[in-house]
């Protein structure tokens, strides 16, 4: 693990509940890893778990302050450095998926090295990761893959990680973007991995595992978006998927941040992803859609839910109103 | 340009002319940028150009000491220090593609401040990259793709420019690896390059240009090889070519470096490639065949050739045996 748990939730002074989402993702995702908050002077962001002080967080195990909250304004705030020093001085890790990073801030360098703890930085790669050598692994993997950016990948793998649990399953959500590394306290930050190692990293993410033991690997990206395409192929054969689980944003008008591209059609994406993902992997399946249905209402939602599994052929499925139920049991069959 | 030119071309103590190759390359394609060579005892490669000191090469104009041959064991050897100290000394700047970086030895850094020169690894990117915008560009550029890794992309681009300039057409060789880069004396070393930025270098390579100019870009990996295929994605959609040449080695056995992974065929990597590069360039083509007959002696290379040219359907030459002049044809038709 990157990340010493349990950890004491930064929360600071979030403008909102929408600052504070990698916090809600971890209180969400792992209750277990989470002692407490640590809340300051007009914070707009309430975990509902217990508020506690530096000292008291120690005192209850905490191992890592973990930075929950977005900064504004591309500095780390002197509020929030006071209480950084604090963390370090009674031992605690911090860790952090801030644009701004830890390490650049010389006082906390300095006490970090006095204290001997560990100034964490998710955003850059903490590891040497080799070259891909496209050796078959045991165990299985399923991935994520979009029509576009941001579409529900990280939330729609995490949630089946969940469902599969509760059924006692074997799986693990592999993370591969800062707020899943801050969420599961490991992973690789794939966007930030140097070229040649790419596949690599994620092959050194999900080495051999039981045969009955399932990696959901965290997608980044789309093989249709110009921009990051290139990691999301590295994902696709480093992950060597056993299945793939397609994932939309219905009323997205265009590739994000790309005006005049128009995403691909669900049918496009099952048969690119699957020629690529055979090169690999030559059993791969897709085997599910996850779709993000926030942007509509209950009626419209279920109406295209039922015509997208109507025309694929394959179980639909938004995992924030519905859960990710039949998405794990797909995977199971 | 990342390079001052001209050159003078060390070649040091190779131990036979394969290991000077990045020398021979540049001889080669650049030999108005080479104003001599600099070899030393035992020397085994020889580019039957002018033997020049380093004072010599200095009153000749050279402003770059280039490192056209590999080193062995890992170490540059204290015999090359002395003449990257000499050239320092002399005002020459150093550039090198070798694993082992000029940047790595205190006793070249502290000359090279000291007397104004600079150290150029062309493995490490030197420039801040953006993040791609998929916004069309003016001008032409064509993409050389494999169906592995190795397999005569680099040679390839560079003999369609040297046939395009030669029928006076605007052509520009644009290197993405560090051979390349040394021979052009600029480019991008994509492997190096962090993920979130591979395409948007390639875009930053590849910019707006004369209507009739053709980027003749050099292609890296393989979209069919699982170590490297992210990074020829990140090339295919930041090139965003109107022209795909298909790059082929007749004679692989497996994938390069991976028992057990065959080659694509002409047809899948055509169909694959093109479906891709569409998505940024729906223009884009595949206009001809580029065969890698070394291993075949002069019959079976002309019956090979003949062969994929009627099943493709494309031109199909070799262009180490019969130049590149089709392929530069096919580009203006």
């Amino acid at each position: 693990m990157l990340l010493k748990t349990p950890y004491l939730l930064f929360i600071g002074d979030a403008v909102d509940p929408l600052a504070a989402k990698v916090a809600q993702g971890i209180k969400d995702w792992r209750p277990e890893f989470c002692v407490g908050q640590f809340r300051q002077e007009g914070c707009k962001a309430d975990m509902g778990i217990p508020e506690l002080s530096i000292e008291e967080a120690v005192a209850a195990g905490a191992k890592t302050l973990v930075v929950g909250v977005a900064n504004r304004g591309g500095v780390i705030s002197e509020g929030w450095i006071s209480v950084f020093e604090q963390a370090l001085r009674a031992g605690m890790d911090i860790a952090s998926g801030l644009h701004n990073l830890l390490r650049d801030e010389p006082r906390l360098v300095k006490l970090a090295k006095e204290h001997g703890c560990e100034l964490i930085d998710v955003r850059i790669p903490q590891v040497d990761y080799p070259i891909a050598n496209g050796i078959t692994r045991r165990g299985k993997r399923c991935l994520a893959v979009g029509t576009d950016c941001s579409v529900g990948k990280m939330y729609t793998a995490i949630a089946m990680e969940k469902s599969m649990r509760e059924k006692g399953r074997k799986a693990t959500f592999k993370a591969t973007g800062q707020t899943g590394i801050l969420i599961t306290g490991d992973g690789v930050p794939l966007d930030a991995v140097i070229a040649d190692f790419m596949a690599g990293s994620i092959e050194y993410l999900t080495p051999d595992n039981d045969d009955d033991h399932w990696d959901l690997i965290e997608g980044q990206g789309s093989l249709f978006h110009p921009s990051y395409s290139g990691v999301t192929l590295a994902l696709v054969h480093g992950g060597a998927p056993d299945a793939l689980i397609l994932c939309h944003e219905p009323t997205r008008e265009h590739m994000r941040g790309l005006p005049g591209y128009s995403l691909p059609s669900l049918k496009q994406l099952q048969r690119t992803a699957l020629e690529l993902a055979q090169v690999v992997n030559p059993d791969c399946k897709v085997v599910g859609v996850s779709i993000n249905t926030s942007q509509l209402d209950d009626e419209a939602a279920i109406a295209l839910l039922e015509q997208v599994e109507s025309e694929m052929g394959l179980p639909t499925i938004d995992p924030f109103r519905q859960g990710a139920d039949r998405l794990a049991d797909a995977l199971a069959e």
